[in-house]
């Protein structure tokens, strides 16, 4: 069997999910390639020796370049700050290997753009981090949706809101920084955006209001020097789809009560069904004429449930749809794509995103093409 | 104690429901006034005798005119279709006498301007139909929002959506017409529209999407003569409040599963409540510094669940909200008003339906001064 | 149309409720007997007299057997505490007219028999206030059940708790009394034990435990000498019933959250349908072979709904489950009897109160005919 | 570091589950010890081969007795049917070696004792599979018990259902076979005990009923031979704790609608709590005084949950409660253990399942010391 070598990028939050799904997936799933954890690098070398041993990966390299160049690396799994995601990327792709970039896909819609072009160029797999398509119950949803038992879809009401910037004195960080691809826009709501695109498809048209709520915040955690600060704090929007369907779209950092409230609700001239990933193992759905609201547990019958369970209601993690997304990648990888987020559609979404804070700056309708 | 004369003009599903919140009102409350069920108009003089003898009027009309000039009478409850209002309003402002509309206040915001005008010069008490204010949990949100328990209040989701209209195949009906004030704006959005006004205050500026999905209906039951429809049966919108909120809309006739979905979310520096009609008795709550959200339930805390009954989690029903709304207008009419929808309100609602017409037709942000 | 004078004992939350709900049916329901609002009774001449003028009742006593020798009173609306219950009725069937009388039916399985042997020697018409059974959602899952959509019943899991005694320095008060029928299983479980029997059919055994957990309380509020307790704040029970189903009960006034939890399960063979009080315009209802649980709403295809609204999801309150009682009884007294609650099943109810509180005592399973 | 060498039995869905947890482990936690994949053991040479490439085990072994026997294997852990718990736990303990064994940890209650009694002699560290309890939120549950933020515990709600059996063409299975420890009960039930004394403490007395609903089904899929059955489908029981708290509990596989509903609700006098495994990154409570219940959503406050995310909301799934179980059980051989389930609770379970099965068959209060 041929043997896939991983190259991964960060150790964070972000770096950990990946480094578990890495080593969940082959005991998971019977896979076409065989996994190699080659190396692992954070700027850091003591970390990224600790972190290294710790999840299994064979070299650690405080040069994220040298990891790159690594004859033994074929996949680059970025999970960095956001800023680092164009420069990592690019001389991936220029390398000519196979990238799994974290999201959101750049800083701006120029770095996608060049990303898109290069990807195109190196002719290799890309994916990038939108995990939450992976859930079982949101391919489920999908395959509703093309099956036409929604019938025509008419609607969407979206929104992807937590509360871990609500407190005023939650100091600044690169996440309040623009140039970071900071922003509950870029940060949450881009998640949802490439979900409706998944879901409902491309969108044509939007209207928008952003806001910057708490204008300065702690420099650092319990400082009392303010920092300006002008970020979108919350974002609402208008949809228009190609396929004529409309609908509303928010996203806030500062929704007091949420913690992963990635919700929507999609509805269609034959039913309606609605999902919360507060509830990820969860879909309610409504049928013309059913007598109220299903709600459906996740279960065996969906294969990417059965892949970790055979039994129903037993409830999938978060860190599993980060094993259903690197599956995905390598299905891809061995030449049996099913369609996962690349950088053509994340590059779509950072798109939209810029049409949304066109829409808000200009107080007016924008249509994609514009941007 | 004065007596206070009621006529009744209506004999639908609305004109019973006034019917029994006039019969309940003097049993629940304490009353600054004797009420006596005067009067009652329907077209149809047998209906109109049938339901006075049913619901306890001493007369029956079947000219409406008449009513409006009965001596005995001193209140205009009007509960016929909403192109009937304009007329029987102003007629009965002419009459000197009180006037209680079910909503929407008309069919254009030039009748409801001259309606507003007309109530000015008259000088007498009016009330307009927006009963879901009047629910204990709904006083209770204003209250909380009002003592700043939700700190600076930033967002609003909102949405009022049902499926009735759902089958395209259910006919043609004067709500589809927009000369008669038709459509699911008009129809359900309008309860919305106040609502949020009644909670967050006035909106100073929309953009919005109105869309007709099912352009033909049959014009009767079963009919196969399709009778062209271009009536919104779905709107979204975005709101920006006068206090800086922003926020979302939607309201559809077509949302298959629900059956009374008039839903928000409001929130603020310091907390989020969520509501749904559908659970009339609850309201979600979650203040800064909680674990997590509060369900709670109306209970005798609050005096309108109180007038009901002393037990908590008993559950008022949906006529109840229409006594409470009853209630109010008879302590406006003793001269102690607490500022129910009076024709003032109602036609700034008008003029913010008209506002999002507006923005939709032009597809653009729209100030609600322009109209 | 045959009149029916009504006269109405006791002028608390019950007598209200029965006063609201005499008021309302008429205007509801198309009635085949006219109901006159006849006398009403409370000790308390003062109080008699207000509230005759406020609910609409032609004469006020003081002296209940009055009211009962009253020649215009037909049907005795019994609402006093129930210590009150066995002098009322047993002066009324004497007196040959029919009795409406709150649960539960007696202070003991005496009482009750001997206003059963009273009831069935007068002929008359009796009705007992277990009005939750009148819900529209209920007699849907009676349908159900008795259309045999969840197959074979097998099982049953009920428990009716609220908190209103969960505070220890909740004062005595007659409730605490045996003698008074006082307890959670007299004054709540009893509800669920004549729900279980509506809804299943006979219990023929029971096992039990009860529990007193706040040994003294206050003996009025505020007070600092206690007065000792032996009453059940909770009560346990395993139900064997008739027809092979098995089954847990629990009631209690002590368990904090809960304002109206009368809930149950009841599974088939082919599926299983649960019902809360605190939301008693919905019922969970899953079938064999659907995907989840749906959540009905209660609507117009209900006739017991019908009668207050044309619209689903506008929901009844609890005052309405008293009218739909009212009509019930009403229908009864004309002829045309639905099977209501009478005295011959509020027996039942009390002989298994009885058997649960035997079976608790001597710790041992109980066969209902050893009552 | 100090080595440990992980032998595994079996390769079905808890084998799996336990090689998953094995791998993410040391992923996930600092851990005193190294963990080596030492052997995995199948009766098929084929399958066991594949799994321990699959899964990253050194050796395959056909044999069990040869995985005990082998030198690197430090720890073995037991995930074959339930009546081979006993010789294999027996083998490993005869060899001094820890023992990880699947729940119900034996078939009778005489093995659990001979069991209980060789791991006390062996004087190793023993650890049964009831991974419900290492669940972040009932390891909260367990605190606030513990720290008296309910009062003085009360009453005990619980029931364990799911539905897997309740097509009674589903066939018989091992699961059926009283000798296998078949039956709800064991299977479901016991969970749930384990569950209840974990929170509570021990059960002192129990009344019971079980029930065998369908007495008979294929002898395998889709076979017309027809087998029969004398397991119960079901069982209602009365429990009194020793501590004074009393309640019921229920399980059943034949449920419909129910996946894995292990759902409890505890009571005390100053507060409730209430949980459902098919949500169990939740948990309902309610704190006297307060307005509603509260819905808690896990996070990293809690430290079961921190090691998997540091963000709140994101949920953990049912195979990250088994590598959470692992930890436990690492911590205990490493000397530091934190009072898992070992081979003495879980004989408890067993002994307090015997009592349920003794009080059903003789319809009588059993006391826990009887059996």
């Amino acid at each position: 069997m041929r043997e896939l070598g991983i190259g991964l990028i960060g150790t964070g939050f972000m770096g950990r999910a990946h480094a578990l799904a890495f080593r969940n997936v082959s005991a998971v799933f019977e896979l076409p390639l065989k996994l190699n954890l080659a190396a692992l690098a954070d700027a850091d070398p003591q970390r990224a020796r600790h972190c290294a041993d710790a999840w299994g990966f064979a070299t650690a390299h405080s040069d994220w370049q040298q990891l790159i160049d690594d004859p033994k690396v074929n996949l680059i799994a970025i999970t960095t700050p956001n800023h680092l995601h164009y420069p990592m990327a690019m001389a991936a792709l220029a390398a000519g290997k196979a990238v799994y970039c974290e999201k959101p896909l750049a800083v701006s819609l120029e770095q996608a753009s060049a990303m898109r072009e290069a990807a195109r160029s190196a002719g290799v797999v890309t994916r990038v981090g939108y995990n939450y398509q992976h859930n079982p119950m949101i391919v489920l949803a999908r395959e509703l949706i093309k099956n036409g038992e929604l019938g025509e879809i008419i609607s969407f009401q979206g929104e992807f809101s937590e509360d871990f910037m609500a407190d005023p004195t939650s100091p600044w960080s690169w996440r309040c920084d623009p140039n970071h691809a900071g922003g509950a826009l870029a940060d949450l709501g881009s998640h949802l955006l490439s979900m409706a695109r998944y879901l409902i498809g491309e969108v044509e048209a939007v209207c928008a209001d952003t806001q910057t709520v708490h204008s300065q915040r702690p420099e650092s955690p319990g400082s009392t020097v303010l920092k300006p600060i002008a970020i979108d704090d919350q974002v609402h929007a208008l949809l228009r789809f190609a396929n004529g369907a409309r609908g509303t779209f928010s996203s806030s950092w500062l929704k007091h009560g949420y913690k992963n409230h990635l919700s929507f609700e999609i509805s269609g001239t034959r039913g309606t069904l609605a999902f919360d990933q507060e509830r990820l193992n969860e879909l309610r759905l409504f049928r013309a004429g059913q007598d109220g609201f299903q709600r459906l547990l996740a279960g065996p019958n969906l294969p990417g449930y059965a892949a970790f369970s055979p039994a129903p209601g037993h409830q999938l993690g978060y860190n599993e749809l980060k094993t259903l997304e690197v599956h995905d990648l390598i299905m891809a990888l061995a030449g049996d794509s099913r369609g996962g987020t690349d950088f053509e559609q994340a590059w779509a979404v950072e798109r939209l995103a810029t049409a949304i804070r066109l829409a808000a700056r200009e107080q007016r309708w924008v249509r994609i093409e514009e941007v």
